[in-house]
């Protein structure tokens, strides 16, 4: 007789836990008390431990944690596909800016409700968010149920949205207060380049977030030009203007880190600091191409996420576990570079760690209740061999059949029950209008 | 009133023609007349020149021409995932030849039916295969309703297959003759590669395929290691032996080319030979960065391919645009390389030249009616600014709402109807505990 009773068992075919063994587990069962995981185990040893009032069987599908998107600027999706194949300063100044010195705290909170939609549909269940008006980017993620650690970007001040530091300062802190209660939200600091503010404002976020003990993110090496564009104005390589300002620190995390040395990739690892990788952005902006395997080898925690939607263009982190791995086979023509295991890895395990989480990534008792399931009744998922290698290199953000958060279903079999997603498209298509008339008025 | 009369009426939201002019339509419908289409235009043009007794409304979905793999061997679904991340000899030798040399007719026609049935829901209605036991597939290509050329492959004699290169002109020559008249197949000569055929082989294989008036296609160029092996036993490059044996010809068709020079690039430009680039393959099996910007610049055209689902893994053209645009991006640093106009027209019009077909890859009146439809309901295509910017960056396989191939639906809304998917799928996953045999005997 089961003797413990848990609040929800979810049955599926295998279960990828991305525990410490990394096991693989055939017609397996999840026991889910609350928001967390109570146990994981065969369908057969749950079934005889647990009683649950309620029951999802997701039939012949993968269970697996739910993903975590290390990098993005969840509002741009309502730029998506705005502008493409253009020039990296065309595409900024000719469109991005333009619409972005436009956003209202609505629409932002539109295309905040849009991101999180998609990411729920496509299996994320927790992001790390940098943006302007971030409280809206909030309220979006509270009523979605997904997890998010929000970034209130800032610029050289003034700056459209800051004319003081100090103001600036305020509205992170504000920000932080506002959610500092919040079971699936936290927030960072979020200086967005090295050649973008100066290093006096730098060490300031710095010690705001110290004193808040929060994270410190920047984008940073993303590109030759940017490290040319810096070279000019400080005569310092971006990743040595956070060594020289002592801002490679453990609470430090970079995006990109495409163009980087051996040495300064040594240089990250010491300083226990992590990166996130962009694969798809970094090839869709003519970025290049972030030299993964090195950051590994070197012992980086490397996280993985999308960008914003206007430059990859979608939110699909299948789509970037795929390109991660099979861009560095390439790259290094070695077909064993970057395996399937890690490239799921980098998108679980890694992606909690990189967001600060210390309970989410993977399945097992005790953390909290992330799940996504992938169908496996879809033609290209035939036959299976190794779910696993299916997950990398043949499914899809569009073979998700369950996301659950928190121990709470968010989507199921097509259907979202946290998104109104038929009022966010709407207005999603309305967004266009408006924005296509700030383009014409340049 | 409706003046002319035909047999059935689709209508999308907008339509890729694909047409000399790409031209792009706004509430779009397609008049098709037994396996041809009639006409092309907005819905009120449409609606006011023809009656039809049958219509389909695809809705907010966008109509594009059905789009045409260059390089595959569609049994191979089979093999799916049974081995990834490996080096390429252990992989071919240990995993991939052990299985292939066991294959009967049946297990070759069962692969053909799940790859079928997969580029069917994919949005795919042509292909280019070469593989063993070709008449098997095209009993499931006859069956399911696509269309492909057929390559009956060969080694240097003898082979498993065949003891002589006799019997196998022999084989090719029944392959021929069998689909004949048939209205979806046609046939090609498929020599392997250079470096395992002989240069006598291949010059009385290409006399065949003059005689038959048919495409000759060969792997060629696809790798370092291969130029290596074939300048070892041939004191030659891969493409100077062609060369040097007048195999560069307007019938031939090179799959790969990642290892090639400007000259190269230049003499196959000159001799009117078409390339298949196949880069999500090229990069899982470690084999390199095709120079796609340059082959194009040099005026070749090329088609695009997913190769096998072994090495891929899956039939996935859209993912193949995508990846096609975005490493040309990121290996070039400029984000204006092979822009999406460029990866579709690869996908769509190249690849109908690619298979030597005339009267597909276009919408346009007098055309074959092989046409997709794409869902432009899903989250991750909202919102629109640009349909052919989400076809390439944003959408995938999954989105096909309907694929029409000669006039024919094969698939609407999920559901086949030329494929028998649950007993393909039941069948392909019981071909696993076979493969696994074999690999166990090894």
């Amino acid at each position: 007789m089961a003797s413990q009773k848990c609040d929800l068992i979810i049955y599926g075919s295998s279960i990828l836990t991305q525990d410490n063994n990394r096991s693989q587990i055939s017609n397996g069962a999840i026991a889910v008390t609350g928001n967390k995981i109570s146990d994981v185990g065969t369908k057969a040893d749950i079934d005889l431990r647990w009683n649950s009032p309620k029951t999802l069987d997701a039939g012949n599908s993968i269970l697996m944690p739910g993903m975590i998107n290390s990098h993005t600027h969840v509002p741009m999706t309502l730029m998506r596909g705005v502008a493409d194949d253009l020039p990296l300063l065309t595409w900024l100044h000719d469109y991005i800016f333009p619409i972005e010195s436009g956003l209202s705290k609505d629409l932002v909170e539109l295309g905040s409700q849009l991101g999180c939609a998609e990411m729920i549909a496509g299996g994320t269940t927790a992001f790390l968010d940098g943006y302007m008006y971030e409280e809206a980017v909030g309220k979006a993620v509270d009523e979605s149920g997904i997890k998010a650690v929000l970034g209130e970007g800032f610029f050289e001040f003034p700056s459209p949205f800051f004319k003081t530091a100090k103001q600036a300062w305020e509205t992170i802190e504000e920000l932080h207060e506002h959610f500092f209660s919040h079971d699936r939200i936290t927030t960072s600091v979020t200086p967005h380049a090295v050649f973008t503010t100066t290093p006096d404002q730098l060490i300031e976020s710095m010690e705001l977030a110290e004193k808040l003990n929060v994270l410190w993110q920047i984008h940073c090496a993303e590109s030759r030009a940017e490290t040319e564009l810096t070279l000019k104005k400080f005569s310092k390589k971006p990743i040595e203007i956070l060594r020289d300002n002592g801002l490679l620190t453990p609470r430090t995390r970079i995006h990109h880190c495409v163009d980087v040395t051996e040495q300064e990739i040594e240089l990250i690892s010491s300083n226990k600091t992590m990166i996130s990788h962009n694969p798809q952005s970094n090839l869709k902006l003519g970025s290049g191409i972030c030299p993964l395997t090195k950051l590994i080898s070197a012992d980086i925690t490397v996280g993985l996420g999308t960008d914003g939607a206007a430059s990859n263009n979608d939110l699909n982190m299948f789509e970037e576990m795929r390109t991660a791995s099979l861009l560095q086979k390439g790259i290094l023509q070695d077909p064993t570079a970057i395996p399937a295991q890690i490239a799921l890895d980098l998108a679980t395990v890694n992606g909690a760690l990189f967001l600060g989480l210390t309970d989410t990534g993977t399945l097992k008792p005790g953390m909290r209740a992330d799940i996504t399931a992938i169908d496996m009744d879809k033609l290209h998922l035939k036959p299976v061999y190794n779910p696993l290698s299916h997950i990398v290199y043949s499914a899809t953000a569009q073979d998700v059949k369950l996301t659950i958060c928190d121990g709470k279903i968010l989507y199921e079999n097509g259907k979202h029950f946290s998104c109104d997603v038929e009022t966010i498209s709407h207005e999603a298509e309305k967004a266009v209008k408006w924005a296509l008339n700030r383009l014409k008025k340049q």
